[in-house]
């Protein structure tokens, strides 16, 4: 046993290290003198290089040999074989890479992201697509190696592994397909009905310093600690809000609009869905693999749930909208709170991810997974990426996209090599529509909860059946355990078409 | 040559590290959620361990003797040459400390500092001095080692070579005697004068929205940049004020009272006279060790510099104290320049270091350094000090200490283990002395601008004879290279004793 520990050990290093760069990614985000660029980089890249040494040590190789002979291992209770098993996987992976690779791949993303951020400006693709190739290329090159160690059958299922252990782009074109025609039948049907909101009505002006005093309220709300002598978060502002931290230092960020005030009230119920995942993690396993959170689409999951299913829900704002209303004085006094739930439910087709409402949102995932799908596998090339966005907009979301900045150039994601990344997005939706079915009917009393500012019940069901079971089994199994089933697509839809229908009065 | 750049380079890993500690500090004083102490620990003590090793790699020892061999010493210059040996002596000394020491003395530090805060709050001196006992052991024991790595005379003399190189006890004691000589003569003739400030006019209230405002003002006077858009500066807010950072990432901290004002104005100037020093060492000397500052008392000499040569002259005040009392609109109008820079430069024994002027100042510190020196040599025992301690203050300051947290236990740093750092402060303030009677000679007309609002050419002579410099020579050298004379105590005493006469109408 004493080799375990040893294990642990060195893994305990590795995780101290990444909180490390973690705080330094936070500050440079928020708080650096913009100056401390060039040192910060330095300071990234020589943590990210011990970091690596120390994956890659051949002492774990070593300790990992000497567990895997039968006797140790069968001595292991199921926790304790999970995490040498997502120790080995990390250090085999790690391994398989050759160093240049590694730094070549770093290298490139930083050109690539570059030409990206010149292109966009410029809404030209063609001062993109060369740059875009190269990292394609050395993510294939990674992804080639990676599915062989990994035992998957592709190499995007490879790069869908980092961030979706145990799912597979056979699966996610069954999910999706599913997904797809559901969400198109509720969009119709939405855009058909005579109900519609006035969004106009969320581009009165609200002071900054007023918007500051709700995200507190909804700190509060969501029983995120910022405030007390003890607590465990902060809420800074960066323009593009993030989540950052580990166990009892959590960190969120919002941003605040004068004449787009809900934007912040999403961003920090978002953020705190994903906050509060991390700071409820379970406390024992600190430090270790299964400790950590569970995938990117589990926690994209508990950052859905906070911002639309709580967040967009009309008990939500039964219980918030007066308290706005009375700080923010004038603007509001005439819209009443289903005029202002229907405007903030606004189902209507656009053409950018992150400015898209509960029912696109998907269709908008769906179409770059099945563009990486065949990207990766060689069966379309980059220069006819944008056409075939474009292609898809028009088709999925009946949009016509005009140029390429608003078009396959809006995300920074597979400039920086995340291909692989975006499915996790759509089935974080997915696993928070199954985990609200499960909710219901745990806690019958919910919505009536939310409405009295009440999410004790609801966080307490999440800790116990999310949260605390860390990264101890792989998005899938972790489904299953908490909701009783695989996957399912349906829960979410019904979710959908039950809110849709009945704020556009439609059967 | 190919061997000098290997270990530059190995020493450039250990400045990067360093500065990544420094960044978790301020963030561990500034912005890090109370509950992320326990993390921050284990990222500090990682690193930590890490650095140690980093610097007792026998690589470095390898490096160091290749280049030590005569025909490739030769071939280096000056610079180069410096650079070797302040690695060798850093290598040699941390290499010279037991592991079981360091890491014990690590231990009883925290030990120590949590005895210190109990028995300060309980004013009990009884429940401190065994664990000042043990650390001040664990000091003498490496104080030892180091004596003969350093090849100094005594242990004590070997600490004070950490914050002060090629300073001595011996050196030291001459110098405090002439100034201890000095500094009672004109702390006599203030305190006999019928001349005497009306304090009370400093505890007007001023909103601390306003003091904010005064801090910026102050940075831009003393050309700190901390708005631009490519800032290299910050200031936050902490009980005990700091500076913390490397080249262009450098950031203070102040605290602000609403009822003494004042008080955030000489800490934001301190801290300010710290920063732009380490802004502006110099930069193609950036990660070397030249590249660093030359001591801790040369560092104190220019927060002083700031604070005090600039900042209490009624120059200064001529330029800011109209603008000040535009803003403060209530509660100054019929106080004259004249009785407020009176009152700031108020002279008058009192018990506790930090709060003392500029005359008593460094009386506090000469009766540490008594203490000390006879401490280290085993001379005094750890229960006798508060005696000794209040006997000297009533001898040197004339004040009765009547309860231990107003004496022996107001400061920290011996409970931190900085037995040998106290001498810098008081060394700073002579070398500033020393630097503002050269500036006058370089810049007659130094006052005029200083009254005009232009420290411009006196930060450009600090730049050209201090900063830039970094840790090419010893603080001895660099002194007689800036002033063109070795270090004199009589021109700070000269300055002290100009400014009081004149505050305080004497001769």
């Amino acid at each position: 046993m004493s080799i375990y520990y040893e294990l642990l050990n060195q893994y305990r290093k590795i995780v101290i290290l990444k909180t490390v760069e973690k705080t330094l990614r936070w500050d440079m985000d928020t708080k650096m003198p913009p100056k401390g660029v060039a040192l910060r980089s330095e300071q990234l890249a020589f943590l990210k290089s011990l970091e690596h040494k120390m994956i890659i040590d051949p002492k774990i190789e070593y300790l990992l040999k000497k567990i895997y002979r039968k006797k140790n291992h069968d001595q292991m209770n199921n926790i304790q074989k999970r995490n040498v098993y997502l120790i080995k996987k990390m250090h085999l992976e790690k391994n398989s890479l050759p160093e240049k690779l590694v730094s070549m791949t770093e290298k490139q993303r930083v050109v690539t992201i570059d030409a990206w951020k010149k292109a966009k400006k410029a809404a030209d693709f063609n001062l993109y697509k060369k740059q875009l190739k190269k990292m394609a290329d050395l993510k294939c090159e990674a992804a080639e190696i990676l599915m062989n160690v990994k035992e998957v059958k592709s190499p995007y299922d490879a790069l869908i592994d980092i961030y979706e252990p145990g799912m597979t782009s056979y699966e996610l074109t069954k999910i999706f397909s599913e997904l797809k025609k559901g969400l198109v039948k509720i969009l119709k049907k939405t855009m058909n009905s005579s109900t519609q909101p006035d969004i106009s009505i969320l581009k009165n002006k609200v002071p900054i310093t007023v918007q500051k005093k709700i995200s507190m309220i909804i700190a509060k709300y969501m029983r995120y600690d910022i405030e007390s002598s003890r607590a465990g978060g902060r809420i800074d502002e960066t323009e593009h809000p993030f989540t950052s931290g580990y166990y009892d230092d959590v960190r969120i960020t919002t941003h605040y609009y004068p004449e787009n005030f809900t934007s912040s009230i999403f961003s920090t119920l978002h953020e705190i869905g994903h906050a509060i995942y991390d700071q409820n993690l379970r406390r024992d396993w600190i430090y270790s693999p299964v400790g950590d959170f569970c995938s990117y689409g589990i926690h994209e999951s508990q950052s859905r749930f906070a911002e639309n299913i709580i967040g967009r829900s009309k008990e939500f704002w039964t219980f918030i909208y007066p308290k706005i209303k009375k700080m923010i004085k004038t603007g509001f006094s005439d819209i009443s709170l289903d005029s202002f739930v229907l405007a903030l439910n606004n189902i209507s087709p656009s053409k950018i991810r992150i400015e898209s409402d509960e029912v696109t949102y998907c269709l908008h995932i769906i179409i770059r997974f099945e563009i990486e799908r065949d990207w990766i596998c060689g069966k379309i090339d980059v220069e006819d990426i944008p056409e075939i966005w474009n292609d898809k907009y028009k088709d999925y979301l009946g949009v016509n996209i005009e140029n390429d900045s608003e078009g396959v150039m809006q995300d920074v994601h597979w400039a920086s090599g995340y291909q692989g990344y975006f499915p996790a997005y759509a089935l974080g939706n997915i696993y928070c529509g199954q985990i609200l079915s499960t909710i219901e009917k745990k806690i019958p009393e919910w919505k009536n909860e939310i409405a009295k500012g009440e999410v004790k019940n609801i966080v307490k069901w999440l800790i116990n059946n999310i949260y605390k079971y860390g990264n101890l089994y792989d998005p899938p199994k972790l489904i299953k355990h908490a909701t009783g089933q695989e996957i399912k697509v349906e829960y979410y839809l019904k979710y959908l078409n039950d809110k849709a229908s009945q704020l556009y009065s439609f059967i």
